[in-house]
């Protein structure tokens, strides 16, 4: 037995840090997700709607609450500490939550680093070309990064629905979503928004060795849709139509009253119904801005269907939920997850995600059941013990 | 005109016949069963609502509907060409579907044997003992299948709900099920009423070497639930009180505004949420006697949850259903998988039925994805090539 | 006692019989109230839904059911006895009515006459001016009225709501209700259509000495906003958003769906809110074609209003309907009362059945209770012992 | 110091101030009622959901809001300002208020008696005979009054609902009632307890001259049904059943879930639909205690109705409030009505506010339009220009 030198004891480094830069970074769902990370880790409320924080996770590597350092870009100057306190006037956060949480709230805000040029700025910025731009926000990202110490950072786009594009120009999503490939780091897109489903970046997503997830977080209409479409298909009842009207309040709601914008959205709604039930029934989706309902939102659907001999029969749902309270912990979970993947060498597009997508990039199956058990076998692999990347099918 | 030789006749024995033994033959689940099936089979409607009538079900050696021999007991006169007129002018059958299948529906009619006796009732049969009834059940079900020359029969309790038995008597539902125990048939319970789990009969039960499967059909109000329960849990999402009312007419809704029948019906509902939230939320659960819905059935629910720190929101569902056309597909089906289960040998609690029933029988999993799963390779388990049933978990 | 001489009987003449002349005279309203009518007046149903049927009507001389004979325009062909089976099939009709009824839908059926035509048609009538068209279709009523020995007749416009006139052509509508002016006859617009509403009919309504009502049945949706908009105004509730959703089968869900024959709907809609709550809500109203619901229609309104210091409320309403059997009691109720008008020498714009419509002529109240007491007021005014029309306000 | 002239006393007497004594004084209506007047009086709120501020009411001398002065009793001690903080915390009352309106809660607390005995206490109190506690109650008002040098206070129970009393001792809001009468003041019961009702009382209330009004608060599943009750019936259609499930949180919930309660309060739910309609429908109503929902109620209600021809329909409603909100404004409504109708030198019931109540005193109409009628014309009778109240039908 040779007399190997004594290793140095490793002088516990520090954990280490991850970044999550979000673009709109001062919207309500990024708000909530940066304040509610804070409250959550600091014990101040339980992680309620973190599927993250549920037990088949915690042994998955995932970075703690507490190891997360928020950033972003924004086209809007209101500070996060005031946007708080507009939500907590609104009732999506706890009275009292804001000032709990002032410091990080400040902290994040310092790293909001301004977007844009949107459609008709005249600012300095505009006469860049899209390449240029591109560069501007990966250096941005790339600056904090090295400025905060961090271990990574996982881009998150949480900005306003943007209109279906119309014309080859790259939308504002794909150009935020091409600097998160430049700086390196997994993409996450929450939004219906082009983001790297632009033809023009699918090949430099696939090229680049990096984990990306999308699109359109499913929290609300959607999410029912995807349990209760399965409910009849594996009932053998005939969906004869689907009909549903979603009531919004909030910059959404007059965001998604743009057709051109609503039928972005639609399209992933109508998707999961076409592809959990097998067929494509009669019925529409209406999207209004109702400004008077503020941040919260209400969906009302009217499924009429067939049983045994043409028994004519009818389900309605009514959903009224706050969107930005739904949607700030799938981020929080989608930054882990995404920086976990990234950390275990994984790459391509993240199909086990489709749980938190109503258009999953990849090939997943689309009954919620089936995309929960997915995930959580993505949880499985994401453990130091699992089997490299390379096995993976 | 050419001198073909004539082929010889395929010697090919005639199909086997199945019998399907109805606790409650003339009630609207009964009658719209056995209409049904002849209506299936004679390719006059689709198979809406039968599940064993999907691909996956396909080459399981399920016996094919037109091999289906309807008979039973009841306490009641009115023949089943007349019911199903009466179901006719309330819109669960079709108009015109009574007089295209009378000629099985007086068959099966003139199958139907006597039950009873009902409580208070003073004919011959009241002064016997409860082992002398189960011997008269048992003696017409096997005298039905010898008579009718069948490979075997399936007794399934569609009865009205019994009240929770208060003493130690063997309740009407449990002789019937004894009966079906001494007749050496599978035993399938599709109500709340006591049937094989009567304690006297748990060990008769398991000794008999037969399959059983049960109880409470799940087909409404509990359907619903066993999908949106594993979705709140999945998301997180944490449910404060879930309340429901349902309005039933027709003669369910009589027996079930009794409250120690409801309390039977009920048990089943709130143990759906439970298994599924994995905790008790708060609420309650109303049936109501509204003779004026006839044969429909409106089932209300209201869900309070909390989402992320602590944000207040309401699903609501509300499902307007006939419950004899939801009941008896999962009827047939039920039975058609309870005759091939006893010809492939398998034996005790069929577990994998859970997909079916409120309550169910065994060890299954609650939600309804994990459900429809284990039932899928239940199928796979009765095809001819499958392994033994010795090899049974 | 006397010898008195018999006094000779008087030769009771015959009571004098009406005219219904329909527009649309083969629609499902118009086959609902030609059947209806047959029915009530034999006694084979209730008057449900026939305000007129009430006892406050019951003494102001209208012409009884048994009284009124039906005719009409419409550019379809299928027979009224055939368009009754249809609609007995889709639950509209008991089974059974249109046999028990079937001499009563043969004589409308022969008195119907061919309308149009349609916008694109190139049969004989095309080339005609709208003026021969009118003179045509006056010659289909009076030949009616002589031929049929009747002491008058009412047109009642219950054909598809056309789209909103875009130029200055006569609309078919308004050719129509030309026709009934040139005819003599009083004149009911039930539908949102132009009909004498065209700025070319109004001078001439005005000077035909003839009485007239409209427009547009108010039968479900509008029917509730006109009770419900009262109860929010009379508690001071502020009623913050309106939002509304209808989905239609049968062809009405058709015609309404395309935009400009939908904007002609809603904005009778509309003008009920406005009226009643004194202010305009946000929200919108969609009428979604969903042909799976056949001649039923389903109508979810959500109300978002505030109360004492702004404490945020909700209503939700769904109404589940047959729009036929909504109407078609109203248009016997309004072919009575406007035949009755005529007779007691009442001309110009009959406010007083603000009741039916969405959006009534004349100067009436919006609520449903107060234009409830105009109608028991104008019931008083048909009296045979009430003051002369000159009396009028 | 100065011999300073005396300034000459302004003649213009100090407007006169008007007592409100709640019964129940820091219950959540209570409080609500007490911080909200504060608020409108101050223009931090707009009076929404207070009839008597709307423009019918301005000119019948009802005193102003700032002119009033609170005090009760109740028999629990949490501080008025801190049970506003509770009800900010819930979102009754909007952050902020009670901060704004704390010099107004902490005078009201200071007014606020003990009251009880409650069932079961051992205080000095509890040997008192009715007659004694009646004398104290009565004192602890009058002496209010003349501290405060009032020009007098109406008493108005807004308690939690006691159980209906089963045998001939005097309930706890009757000896509050009963204290009225003997301190000379109006009466108002907002609740279904029995207060006046009581039979021992009748006499008493007659022959005090004083006017009274009551019971039961009509705030949302009545209120609702008052204005679709006579559509229905104006309408001629034929309800069959009327269905209702109500899910209160708070303490009224609580007290409701026992059916004694429950069947006082349901008892004025169902004489609104049977005056109504003219007919009592099927169906049951359920109260059920759901504390997760705090101070907010849902009612659902399920209303089955025919048409023409027995076509079958259904209306469902579902109301979601915070009955704090509103029943409030109508507290201070009552209290301004009933002091101003004392003023007036009214006595007796006032059935002219049955617009405010479930179960109404005297003998006025059911639906809520004519209710308001007859309180617009009740205001009209509160003018000092108005003839005296001798001329009263």
């Amino acid at each position: 037995m040779s007399a190997e030198p004594s290793l140095p004891t490793p002088t516990s480094a520090p954990a280490p840090r991850y970044g999550v830069w979000l673009i709109g970074a001062r919207g309500s769902v990024a708000t909530t997700a940066i304040a509610g990370c804070a409250a959550v880790a600091a014990g101040l409320h339980p992680p309620t709607g973190m599927v993250t924080e549920t037990p088949d996770f915690a042994s998955c590597g995932l970075p703690p609450l507490s190891s997360l350092v928020f950033g972003g870009h924004d086209t809007v100057d209101c500070p996060l500490p005031k946007r708080a306190e507009h939500l907590a006037a609104g009732g999506v956060l706890p009275h009292g939550l804001p000032s709990a949480v002032h410091a990080e709230l400040v902290a994040a805000d310092q790293e909001i680093r301004p977007g844009g040029p949107l459609p008709g700025d005249t600012d300095g910025r505009t006469e860049h070309h899209d390449d240029e731009l591109i560069d501007v926000f990966a250096a941005d990202i790339r600056d904090f990064v090295r400025r905060r110490d961090l271990a990574g950072a996982v881009v998150v786009n949480v900005a306003s629905t943007e209109p279906a594009p119309t014309d080859d120009s790259l939308p504002p999503s794909s150009r935020y979503a091409a600097a998160a490939l430049r700086a390196g780091c997994p993409y996450v897109n929450f939004t219906p928004s082009a983001g790297l489903h632009h033809p023009a970046l699918v090949p430099l997503a696939e090229a680049s060795g990096l984990p990306y997830a999308g699109r359109d977080g499913k929290t609300g209409q959607t999410l029912l849709r995807s349990v209760l479409g399965p409910m009849f298909l594996q009932r053998a009842l005939a969906v004869r139509a689907w009909s549903g009207t979603n009531l919004l309040g909030g910059g959404d709601g007059a965001a998604l009253a743009d057709p051109a914008t609503a039928a972005a959205k639609n399209a992933g709604k109508e998707r999961v119904l076409a592809d959990t039930l097998g067929t494509t029934p009669e019925g529409e989706v209406h999207i209004d801005d109702v400004p008077a309902l503020g941040d919260w939102k209400t969906a009302w659907d009217h499924i009429a269907f067939d049983g045994f001999l043409g028994a004519r029969m009818i389900l309605q749902t009514t959903w009224q939920g706050c969107d930005s309270a739904l949607a700030a912990p799938l981020v929080l979970d989608l930054a882990r997850l995404a920086a976990r993947a990234r950390e275990r060498g994984l790459s391509g597009p993240l199909g086990e995600l489709g749980f938190y997508f109503k258009d999953p990039v990849g090939d997943g199956p689309s009954s919620l059941a089936e995309q929960y058990a997915e995930l959580r076998r993505f949880a499985g692999r994401l453990r130091d013990d699992a089997p490299e990347p390379g096995a993976r099918r």
